[in-house]
């Protein structure tokens, strides 16, 4: 299960490289349907000029679109950076199977503000490939300030 | 400011009877931004097969389209129904400057699980108009047992 999981993070983390190249807070997700990658998407709300456009909601909005329906509770989203309430509660309408994420956001992640927020049956894991989610943060962060 | 408040719920109304026409859960929603209404939408999950079009995300979009900027401080939201935890995210995101609501949900409304989500700034106005907005909602669900 980590092997695996630490591929499909790898994935997530080539997405959040894009929205660093972008000058995006760089976090980046993918969804993963019967070992199937079915949506990879990016943080783009600078770009889309777009407060929603966080890279869980397109991906949730792209797996919708891969599977022809609107639950995903056969999937697994990988996303580096833990989600925001607006994610979470995105993710807990689609009744996710399993979020797997990088590192925690002590300021701005779900945990803080909403802990309940996810649905029931939703398995959560953390702290996968964390610290290069962290280091990509902390450089988009430290890069700004400059 | 009541009545004021009451026209631009009756527009978001319009848009809730155009979700129930469509078979979906009917909520709409308008966002006004000095005087003048810049985005207009409703609920289609159903539709777009897609748990984030709820009426006030399609709504946040639209508006940072039409402002050319992410941030709402300037938007007023009206929507037939008390925005869900997901939606509440969104709105705290934009900052935006009040929200105007019709009726409680008392069992997938924000205040239930996540009272402090917004953005402290935010300016919430409940019960306008929320006999209509509940009319339409009973009917939809009478309808859909039946």
């Amino acid at each position: 299960m980590l092997q695996e999981d630490e591929y499909y993070m790898k994935q997530a983390l080539l997405e959040a490289q894009k929205a660093f190249e972008k000058a995006e807070v760089p976090i980046g997700a993918v969804i993963v349907s019967d070992k199937r990658i079915i949506a990879r998407s990016h943080n783009l709300t600078e770009t889309l000029n777009d407060t929603t456009a966080h890279a869980e909601m397109q991906a949730i909005t792209a797996a919708s679109i891969a599977l022809g329906g609107k639950y995903l509770t056969n999937c697994v989203l990988y996303v580096t950076v833990e989600p925001c309430p607006m994610c979470a509660g995105a993710l807990a309408w689609a009744q996710i199977k399993r979020i797997v994420y990088g590192i925690k956001d002590e300021k701005r992640g779900y945990h803080k503000i909403t802990p309940f927020i996810l649905h029931p049956k939703t398995k959560v894991t953390s702290k996968i490939l964390a610290e290069e989610s962290g280091f990509l943060m902390k450089k988009f962060f430290k890069d700004k300030r400059n």
